[in-house]
């Protein structure tokens, strides 16, 4: 299979690190740059230690980021740079035929007005949201495919999305009303020198953040609008919980149909599982939980796997969906990967399993 | 003032520790006898190390359990055992006119019917279902005085009833549609040697379990359904969450009339906020939260007290209740040395603050 | 019992925290003053909002920090400075007639040149340091009793000292040789935004600092020298472990006399059982674990006790001792509200039980 | 590359699992069978949620332990069980030609004697003693080659013995006096359901156990005794910390000859480097740190690296070690394949980079 040189700019992040984790590992990728700023002129091994018995780590240096020379190195590039950041690099790297692929909230929504109101500035490359893919492979395998600009999904989308869009999809739930309550380890808020994120800041501490409006909502929203056919407004909130990795999101969801006692739930529930086998069964990231398995985000760190369960409950009348998954990962890097794998026509699962 | 001699039935769990730790320090209350079939013979420095600087605790020895010896011992007794135990001292116990505070969940329910549906088997003392008091001070200070029989509420429950009662008796929210997302720290598990409560299968997990009919909702329900005046059935979410104490819930309300736009939220957000400080302005144990404040486990651990902050969506148009509490203190043994308090007529806030 | 008007001076760190909670508390200081520039105008509540039911907490503001303004309002001024700073402070409120407890390193030592050999810069107020007293209450209580400067210890001397000087100074072990290897929860590294500290960075982390030469070996080896009668020179290993609060110190020291097999263990085992109630038994601050008990930081968090026990090794003629205390508690603040009841002429304990 | 079949016994622990990951994605090894007693009849995705994505974890079931049918199924069988049984099922295994590679103490110690001195009971099979191979293999690499019982060595020793036994080999430090002060995540004790290794019991924990004489000195000093051609008698401290996975391991060591001053410590240091060089330059799983890079727990767990650094200390002549790696991967199961990669003949490297 034809390799490919791969670039990642901003790698200093806990994103980054597991873009090169990924990538100094992947059969198929050859990661030939890495940039940062502040680290410009380490290698690899002095900047992440955990790397250092790999080949590359001793050579591999961190270089200022510069968009015309990385087109020369590399065909494909991971930002893993701040929001409104992105831009800069993106636009002349597709311009120089390089595939880019975005991880920050850049080029994850159609719509510019919704970016300025989520991210308090104008969009700063209106023209590229166009020919953006929202790279959420499970549900836009073949745009990606074929797509110079992906847009990786935010962590917490992503466990929102996978389990909610196909039901949206189906018809079995209401687009109103939805609420997504989510739980996430400290690394969702980077490698910022900042003293809310301290150990003794968040060890033995539980607290939402971001009530009631989250930037993540733009492109959840958007997405869920998509799968239903009609605008859908929900309701998250996220909170910050003691463990490095993994999201935990709890779903309450109204059926289409009320179902009614234990025997109408059993029937409702045949077509619920219908639906996630329909989407899912073959799907290598999604793991459908069976009996009495409720996710449990230690079963998913490390891996760019998500995994859920649902459960309908007699008493109100809601279906409960609850999902797991690395949020570095899945939520980020690995997901990312998987869609470096789809357009470069590799197998979708390379440096992933 | 004068003081009582008490005494704690299974004390070597979690809340029975610090329910030791409060009588141990407290101006009024005498500590005499703490009972644990297990520890019998040890004394308090060798079941908890951490008193050992105490000067009681390594004289004060653990005995066998028993209602006729407690009873010539002591003029309160709390009852620290498993839901189904309790009865079998709470029944003799008051009939030689000792006060009982109950922990467990045998007296919380006015209703021998719901009691068997959630704790699947028979109410063993359904006729002191009459006399006991749901203690939690701030709804029935006046009924806990005057009882013999104090069914201290659970840790779930008081993060709930405390921010919701009071919207519900002021007819501010709809009875219907409430959800209840909680996240609960280690402890709440008990000090059971079971595999799934081991450091290494708690640490970097986030889980949700008890989906979706877990024991609490029968008391938390019948107490919404008091303050609402109808009957309330809610959507309760429990998650184990790696911090040994502090519960954080997430409370999903409807307003009980639509407020509209962000001018309508504030509006109707000076309802809430007046509510509140009705309800609870004087409370020692409440703590609103003001300006951008959001509760924080770490910042109740320790104390007796549940905090809370509120937001109004005009997205959704719901209104959003978050509170923390330390749930082996305002979620157990703080609340109900407070009943303490109230039944023998000392300050309330003794041994507390 | 007279009152004290009491301040602090840079009390928004995690030292700082701890001696406004503990001053809050006591029953015989007033605090009427905290200091911070970075904080100045904002209340106690707002800046550690776990303390916003207190009445105080509402009323007390930071202010900027002014010696001259500090020597008008308060008769005793902690100082939770960094070492270099607190000099400043300490000179006018002495001169003022203030007792000053620093918690800096500033006055710990007798000699400026040591100062200067392990702090890199000249001490700021060499003439000082005949007049300040180590506050090592167990060691120099007269001293402390009658000092205007006491300077309180670090956290790790306070757990190597206390365990140690007794043996020292009954020459029942060698002064040559002996190895300190200590375990620090991350808030000795104090409230800073630096990135090793993040939660990411300590949790699932253990790892060794500052080896060989920690500051701290400066005040350490100057109170041995002065138990032993002669120069000593130690081991000293420090790790940073993801606990928020407790120093775990394990001591490995060669008995004065060799005691050969399990017989003359017990022997001399006695001899230091003897010495250790000599120096502690009536110490209320200090624990002799007995029988099989080993310390464990999770049993003196929250309380100003350092607990030890000690283990002869027949195999190898070494004496192990391991101790246990709060880093901000016995280590910092605890120890120096101590000293400062033992200024001011109040029970020892006051306010730390 | 031939690939060979493989069975676990016993594969329901910390151990058993990392095993089972490590051989479900070995690139020659093919998992066929494990077993557990309390397990049997379940599949791997049931014992172990984290694996359910594999394609064999939903065919491949625990069955009962039974040597003749293992012999049957598989050429190499890893054991591991608790010390004492092992012996029951590598006698018969290796009777049929299976390679055995034994996770527990059984064959790590040359000496009946001191096995039972260490274990309380006489050695199971004591005449396979002599053909077992201490299964490090760094230091046996070419009797590992060859042995059909191969005794993988403990958590603690592996952390231990590759910093030491270089320097001791070469008559760089005194085989005297030396000390070994390590640090362990929870793993270590197992998954067992004990009150002593519940979350709430070792979270915001530090402790010590086991003082003075932990099991593993057994092994330990052995290969010590080898490498130095005389009986080595060692301290050795373990200390629980709240991690899961990871082992510090802190060496006190003098030197062979006295260095002197900071000079003469660059000296003697070059010697050290030197060694180390030899022994290990080549290794692929031992990382020898550079300039001021110090071990962290963090950067070695989830590999098979045992990473370490040293520092001679000119104010009291010692040499520090210091060593990290993830007590169930190199100080477990990522060694024991490591062992099988050497005995089967395929990379050394092979499924565990």
């Amino acid at each position: 299979m034809k390799s490919k040189k791969v670039a990642i700019v901003g790698a200093s992040g806990y994103s980054g690190e597991v873009l090169v984790q990924l990538l100094l590992n992947h059969p198929h990728a050859e990661l030939v740059a890495v940039t940062s700023r502040q680290n410009a002129g380490q290698t690899l091994a002095q900047v992440f230690p955990k790397f250092a018995s790999h080949p590359k780590s001793k050579t591999l240096r961190f270089s200022e980021p510069n968009a015309a020379v990385l087109a020369q190195q590399a065909e494909v590039v991971f930002l893993a740079l701040p929001h409104g950041v992105a831009a800069e690099f993106a636009v002349p790297l597709n311009a120089a035929g390089c595939v880019v692929i975005d991880l920050s909230a850049d080029f994850r929504l159609r719509s510019a007005e919704v970016y300025k109101e989520f991210y308090a500035h104008d969009h700063p490359a209106p023209e590229l949201l166009k020919t953006a893919v929202y790279g959420l492979p499970e549900v836009y395998r073949e745009e990606i495919k074929k797509s110079l600009l992906i847009a990786s999904p935010g962590c917490y989308p992503t466990s929102i999305l996978l389990p909610t869009i196909p039901l949206l999809k189906a018809g079995l739930i209401q687009p109103t009303g939805i609420i997504a309550d989510s739980l996430s380890g400290v690394s969702g808020a980077g490698r910022k020198a900042e003293v809310d994120y301290l150990f003794c800041e968040c060890n033995e501490s539980v607290r939402p953040y971001g009530v009631p409006k989250h930037r993540h909502l733009s492109e959840i929203e958007e997405q869920l609008s998509f799968a239903a056919g009609t605008k859908v407004t929900i309701q998250f909130t996220p909170h910050l919980i003691p463990v490095n990795r993994g999201i935990l999101t709890t779903l309450y969801l109204a059926p289409a149909e009320a179902f009614g006692d234990a025997a109408g739930a059993d029937a409702f529930g045949k077509k619920i599982a219908a639906c996630y086998q329909q989407a899912y069964a073959t799907e290598p990231f999604v793991r459908l939980l069976e009996g009495k398995a409720l996710p449990d985000t230690k079963n998913v760190v490390g891996t760019n796997v998500c995994e859920f369960a649902w459960r309908l409950d007699p008493r109100t009348g809601r279906l409960i969906v609850m999902s797991a998954e690395d949020n570095v990962v899945k939520g980020a890097s690995g997901q990312a990967v998987q869609s470096m794998n789809l357009v470069c026509g590799w197998p979708e699962t390379s440096g992933l399993i």
